[in-house]
């Protein structure tokens, strides 16, 4: 029995009891979501940890992307960058790596996660038959469920699949216009596995084994976007929505097979077609929890990409989105350092309680009411230890400041909170 | 004659020329905008620098905040804040200086500065009875005029005039239950004179008078609302709306007497309040040029103001709103530095060019498909120098160089551009 066979057949499994005390929900509610697939509770059933909710009625999470590359490998350097990320409070985890010995570092980084962890394993897949010297167009069936189900062994709690980059589609893009083909690594993989040889996507045509393999480990899928548009000039084009549709599809196949699934999205694009996005989502994969990477807004400001993706989340997640992955400032110039890492959770956060407020969730509203009682009363001590960052805010704090310390040097004694304190005494 | 007079006389003045060449548009469109007021031109008769355009029609501009305060006031320090917002491109300045000679440094700051320079004239006047140790409710009109007229005189390009803070409303205010009664400096310092003296606000009674200068001197008023809400617990309440019914009042009146006028909006706004706020200022006020502080999309995270404001700012400029004043990481906490100035400024630009693109500007869609172009072709040197941040782009690659130079040590040799090439080769 899976956890969403579970909740279909009424019962409160502890973890649904646990995500809602986390939420302040009703577990009846969070049984309902996740019977419907309106929420997920990614936990391997190899692993211990509190467990999040994600989707309709929770509030709205952030997931920090590590990983090693070709030109880092570095465990020590990810772990660093876990710890920043944990540090920061992200919801959850997704271990990218693609260079040095994958399977060891995920160890590591699995055993030092105590919140969810997602993979790609397709990269995994792929770079073996690189490591022994043949073209990655060899892949096969085999390989790719065999490393998915040692994935799933070592406990990954949600893993992307690019199920929806279908032979169908490989064409409709190869024949097609887009600026920027394909950003997704993953996608990337695919699309040449299917053009060299001419076959249908595996992880498209054996999703039952799929299904199997996540009803077997209790695994999330999270079901990739290979060809999200990766500029806002190719935002929300055919290829983009034609895999959409598709995921949709395949969420309902995950459903009938009490397999917990959700949907990625874009990814790039401009701030007014973002709510399209989000209805899109909804409605095409019957509200699936919706997962977008970013989005970014614009593709013209590479070193402030933390700042355009917490434009685009706060509102995807106004709009509905329920899982936004961070966007630090390194993207599209390198790997993160340990302070993008830490900067970019913090943005995201930031992005993920603007929608809070949006979607009208009374604790966030709460955060807000106790810092903006805590500024009228000039309690720098409650307001500087209820900031997202109290370490940062102390210190941006320090480095002009104040001759009387109850208030600051932007405005001094002409305080206009000081002032209408004066004027009702 | 103004140059509002001239606009609705036919007249079409080199300014306007100016303005439409470097928008793109025709002379006659910035014409007809300014003379109905959608678009105002701010350039003080006795200054010359290139103009820029502020309203419906033309791209999105930013402003940056500078100047002392009593626990900062130097010169050298706010000049290097000056240069920096500049060479980040911003588009207008205001010197908020409460502290040191205000005269001295905003001559200092004029002669520095070749875009539109602000200020908020009730600061000094109110400064000037401080210094005299007398109380500030001993300004009068004659006190609150002369200095207007002085820094008028002097150059100054638009002013922050708190005219809407009437006597109806300030008892409105205290009656009421507001959180946060006021953060505005200039509204307190009204607020309180009204209360103490129980009498009109001068900047309202003797409003023609106000028009009377702006019309010598070529002064654009920003009206401003010194009744925002200063929490997001606060945003969209009656005194916030009152004073924007009364404002929308008197830009009727600025433009009978040919006078340029803008609005100025909060603030503190939820991301799901924002279309509100735009559509009402802009139903309200006739289309008058909307100038928003942030707004900031909520109160939790100080040391990362220039994330929440850019959130607010992009979303509001693609509602309509027209100048996005900066807010810096340093705000709530103590007076910017430069650092925070260029960051505070960039931060904007981002906001306002992502509203232009959702505005649908032809310039700000070319940008980013040039950019997406260069990322297409791998072309490191053109994404970096087009970059909106070229230097900090160069900086943040250069922290984890990747071996090879076609890619990036994100994803190195798995690079989704680079395998889409050979896969269409």
């Amino acid at each position: 029995m899976t956890l969403m066979a579970d909740c279909k057949a009424g019962k409160i499994p502890e973890i649904v009891k646990l995500v809602a005390e986390s939420e302040g929900v009703s577990p009846e509610f969070v049984r309902g979501q996740v019977a419907s697939g309106r929420v997920v509770i990614p936990r391997n059933k190899n692993r211990s940890f509190d467990p999040i909710g994600i989707g309709q009625g929770l509030s709205t999470k952030v997931n920090a992307n590590l990983g090693t590359s070709r030109d880092k490998a570095d465990i020590e350097f990810e772990l660093a960058k876990l710890k920043a990320a944990l540090e920061a409070k992200t919801d959850a985890v997704m271990d990218l790596s693609t260079g040095g010995d994958l399977s060891a570092i995920r160890k590591v980084i699995l055993d030092a996660c105590p919140v969810p962890l997602g993979t790609v394993p397709i990269y995994e897949t792929a770079i073996r038959m690189v490591e022994n010297q043949l073209p990655m167009v060899n892949m096969n069936s085999e390989s790719i469920f065999s490393t998915i189900e040692d994935q799933a062994r070592m406990g990954v709690d949600f893993i992307t699949v690019h199920c929806g980059v279908t032979r169908n589609l490989v064409r409709m893009l190869l024949e097609g216009d887009r600026l920027m083909e394909v950003v997704s690594r993953g996608g990337s993989f695919l699309i040449e596995w299917v053009h060299y040889n001419q076959a249908e996507n595996p992880l498209y045509e054996h999703y039952d084994r799929l299904l199997e393999l996540a009803r077997e480990y209790e695994l999330t899928l999270s079901l990739g976007d290979g060809l999200r548009p990766g500029t806002i000039i190719d935002a929300t084009d055919k290829p983009q929505i034609q895999e959409l549709v598709t995921l949709g599809e395949l969420v309902e196949r995950a459903r009938k097979a009490d397999v917990q699934s959700m949907v990625e999205g874009p990814g790039h694009i401009p701030v007014n077609q973002i709510e399209t996005n989000v209805r899109l989502e909804k409605s095409l994969c019957k509200d699936a929890p919706f997962y977008v990477l970013g989005p970014i807004v614009t593709d013209i400001a590479p070193g402030y990409d933390h700042i355009t993706s917490a434009i685009g989340g706060a509102l995807a997640g106004s709009f509905g989105a329920d899982f936004l992955c961070y966007v630090t400032r390194a993207e599209h110039l390198c790997l993160p350092d340990r302070e993008s890492v830490w900067e970019g959770v913090m943005a995201a956060r930031i992005a993920a309680h603007a929608a809070d407020l949006a979607k009208g969730f009374n604790k966030a509203w709460e955060w807000d009411r106790q810092m903006s009682k805590a500024r009228k009363k000039l309690d720098w001590e409650k307001m500087l230890s209820l900031a997202i960052d109290p370490e940062l805010a102390r210190k941006t704090r320090a480095t002009i400041p104040p001759e009387k310390e109850e208030v600051c040097t932007m405005c001094g004694e002409f305080c206009a909170l000081k002032k209408i304190g004066e004027i009702k005494a």
